[in-house]
């Protein structure tokens, strides 16, 4: 049985983040709230670094699922916005569907809130219509482990590909050499535990 | 290789709710007893909210496992309730497999206690006979988590989705627009973290 | 060393529900919501059972914090509902503790979120007023486990006794014989596990 | 601070099964059954073994608690049996405390379902009226940890001891020559990974 | 992807027990003792209630790894005993691989110790020689959880069916009608809390 | 027994950030790095927020336990900062305690890498010479839990309190209305949950 | 579906180890330390006892990640050593894949620092060129369970077979006649369960 | 309450290593093998570095428990070597206590397995007889965190002080330049997080 591995590509791939609204991320407790708010921002930064283009999504902002993540809009001023009406699946919105097939990338990345139906429903949809979809599994938060897990096992067994922010980092980075600084900076920011690595390496340098 | 995603239709689904019987409930310990009473009662909401065919079955209500819960029993008054009297597999019985056939749907979607025998049975069976099928993980309840995970396995292999009552709900409800008020109070009532959401955002909005 | 058991009494206790607010209750990981929330009800439906004096504070129930919730308010249409203007340990505010003294019970029955401090703080101020003070851990919730933990041994070594929802009810009720239909059913409400015992035991006796 | 360890005495102590009823066993969820079954009948088991008096206490056979666990009823045909007929601490019924006064000793090992109420109330009862407590921590079992760590520390706290069963034993019998046969066969019915060992070195005495 | 469910059918069915020898269970840590031990003797009665020729099998039964355990071999006196002399996979054995073949069946189930050795090489074996092969998840133990879920990865993308011990029983039995008592006899001998359902029940009987 | 509740008071109490060092942080398991970064900056900010005296000490900062994590330092910059030479209880250093007794404090709030090493140890010299000793438990970290509880048990039987940042800054405040503000905006900055619903309220209030 | 189970063979296969170095393995979280060096030792021992070609490679060793583990360097004095200069898939990495194509091999065992970096690139790489990949998942390490779980599914689905260091020296050694002591020996000095045995087994054969 | 902070003292404190027995260490599985063994070794380890009077017990060293770990025995040639001909508390040895008393140290680090039965017993008696004991509770194990939880409850309730065997070294060492090299090679051979440390800077150094 053959394989071929399409790699994580920055000019073919696209960003889709899906309802990371401040009331349902307290409906994500698979994550503690420091970490999960950590994930979603470094992926968001991974997605600025390498210029991906990225659509912003979210659902009954002005109820009690609450405004979208401050931070996540102003990161990215210029990305479509979509305030999806009233589908659950994002995909079932078709000006959401539009922005994604504006991109011209046939390679999607998907995180959002709650992983069993925000990130799902839209998976599902875009393996349906051949994109290769990656779920950025520690940027995506629901209810409990149980949830999740069978969350996974459906999106896999559809042929979704399972990945984590620092996975699609280092898969689009390829090679450290195109920017040192840059990039490690932006994992020393957050994974602390590697900050400190850096940080003993640099006294040490400089002593 | 080419996926499709044949969604949950509200038009062409019927649940089955295998031995949530009093006494086998005592059995389930990979939740909480909170936690699975308040999974089951969510999931029948659910099916009664889409008015989706339900047929209840039992094993010896007579007997040690105990009556059906009541709940369950109230809600669906009229749905098919079948005691099987003697097979394991609910399939077995010709009844139910009769009923099933009944409702004329080709999705099911399966949960009962305890997974690897009242769900996993019925659910190779329906796959056999061509059934799309549906494990309502959440709903489903046994003796520990390595039982779970070795059934989940089983089902998912033999081309059954892992899913969740709130994913059941939201893969079923599509657009919030269809209901929002229904829908909503339909959550509210069984995650009490989204009616904390929902309380906030009424006392502000009357404010 | 000798020891007193001065149990629970029903005609010498309070109960202080604090800051059970909608928004707060986002902040308490360390049970799931469901559990958490069937807790505190049943906290609240044990003290109208005993019909004890109950006092209700909230913070800033205007702001983030959200208001308290609702089906507490109902419970308890007369009891003293004080909003501590700003007062981050509810003793603090004079008017909590008139509430308090009011009663003149000796026994207080502390349940808040979260636990180190709208628990914590008050406790401490009870213990060192000579109240005989009595946490009910699981109506009360905090970050995490560890959190919890280190709160709970600070008020267990300045005296405070440790217990649960279950604990109060049956120390509180002493004698089943008071009042088995009543406690009965109080127990079932919030238990699922006792409930599924009540039913086999009732069909069979009806049968 | 000087400290007494006044050890288990197998003259001078009693034991005390609580409420270890075949429907109350379902309530227990801190242990998985097996774990648990295990627990209740090795300790029973120790207490045959050094002849220890033995009071069994039951609460409403009749109704869903269920009946006492069959082999422990087996196990002390001429124990004490003694129903309290309403009172939820046990040491209220006239009957038991007159029954443990008869024995004569001043040792208690206490054990019983669940753990904050049938363990904890008779504990500090006992304690209260001078008694050496000791708790046998793994044959009471509890709704879930955290109302077992509340019930321990508010036990601890009072002057109760926390022990185990295994403990029980080693402490009661106190030097294998007195029977190492009859000690070692009970061990290792009930610690299967001690069986394990007496099996390896008994194939290799005899190869 | 047409799926056909072929049952585990106690005329077409072997048992293989690998390596249970008391030395070697002390590797398996991914089950308490009591679990392990529980589980492993539930399978084997489950092989003699339903008359299922059954293997065993040892490695150096002389050295460190211990005797079969002696229950195993009581309960099968004339079942083929085979000591593989130094073979890690059992299958590489040829006495093993004709009394596997001498029972003329098609289906086979495995478990031992340890899960990613003794069960998963064999379990490999069996597949390639086109038997279908079914892992008794819960009477095979390992070191730790981490690989035991390697190993079950391993053998359900070979194809091997997971399973537990419940499930293959309730496989098989295919109807209570068979024989109420005997197979509700060996449940409640392996599962306490199923020991509990039916003593209240067999006291309200009788009440 | 009576008790006198000793708050925090901003006033009287000084802080120790004990060897908080970028190769040390490595050994600290029993939290995430991403919550141990976060506690330990929470607990700075608090300090400066209050203008607690803050003492800075490392050990072997030009070896491999690297150098003090940079935000401590440029949060501190005019904080005693010492390196203790070779004592491993920074009590043994003359310097630190002489730093410890300018203050003039009799509060101490200790925070370190190990617990067990690096903040047991000088809690306990401080508690020998009477000042009351706080651990700030989230914001010290060590190899595993089970030596956490240990070291826990130790310090808390010597009289230590054990709290938390988010305890610590709302002990010191007191009272939200001394700025409500600066405060909420601490915490929001640390407790990514109190940051949703701040942002929740904000935009309906604003909407 | 027809399975053909390639076995390792200890004369087709050859061992990489990525990123094994000092720094980067202070990231590793979803093993304690002790267990996780334990491991990677253990996997490195077995290539040696096996002579397996074994290829060790490392990023920016003179940076912050440190050197490569330096047993591993004294283990492997004349196997290829290569560092790759910037490219983050070892397989990028010309000299690399050249020095796997010089083994001659067409098994690959893969370990490496992280799991879904340093071990699922090169393991996705050389499923593409069609060698047969068996990951090491012990002796990998990651962030923590969730992003092992993600990697390890992505890895799977792809045809990678998931294994563990024990399973690896199992399926090489095929048959303990081939050198007992050897293997023996090195078991248990990775082994202390098995070491015990050893030892009690020893004894009592002097004895 | 005054506190005083008695230090452990080199030249006031001897090591009881109690049961370290090869078949008992089977039963300890509150540790994985791994962990517990590195740590009972680090432990004797450090008795060894500073010197200290080392008692070693067994019991029943011919039969199934098992010899003593035979790492330990060559590390202390010259200890005295105690078989405890059937007291299960080694203080009821009148040897034992002989022993203790001759090297007249008045500090007692105990370590052992069981933790409830082999380390408990003898803390209390030497508790009762004015030892301060410090119990080593990362070198003692036991059947599972339970009865660890209750153990620790009950040796600390009596005035044990619970330690880690790091937390000994560190008390005993006082100072690093006591010796650098010694006491630093000791940490990095246990401890291989600090051993990668230690690693990444001295190739920085030198580099």
């Amino acid at each position: 049985m053959s394989f071929t591995y399409n790699r994580l590509d920055k000019d073919d791939v696209a960003l889709l983040m899906v309802d990371h609204q401040a009331g349902l991320l307290s409906l994500a407790r698979d994550f503690s709230a420091d970490e999960f708010k950590n994930n979603v921002l470094a992926l968001a930064e991974i997605a600025k670094f390498f210029d991906i283009p990225t659509i912003l999504t979210t659902s009954f902002e002005d109820g009690p699922n609450g405004p979208m993540v401050p931070e996540l809009k102003e990161m990215f001023p210029e990305a479509p916005y979509l305030a999806h009406p009233g589908q659950i699946n994002a995909w079932d919105n078709e000006d959401f569907v539009a922005a994604v097939k504006a991109t011209g990338k046939k390679q999607l990345l998907i995180a959002g809130v709650v992983t069993e139906v925000c990130v799902a429903f839209p998976a599902l949809s875009a393996l349906e219509e051949g994109y290769e979809v990656f779920v950025v599994t520690d940027a995506s938060g629901t209810f409990n482990q149980t949830t999740r897990d069978a969350a996974w096992d459906r999106m896999s067994q559809a042929g979704a590909q399972l990945t984590s922010w620092f996975g699609v980092g280092c898969e689009l980075h390829r090679d450290w050499r195109n920017d040192i600084e840059g990039f490690g900076g932006l994992l020393a920011g957050h994974l602390p535990a590697y900050a400190n690595l850096m940080q003993s390496y640099s006294q040490q340098s400089q002593g």
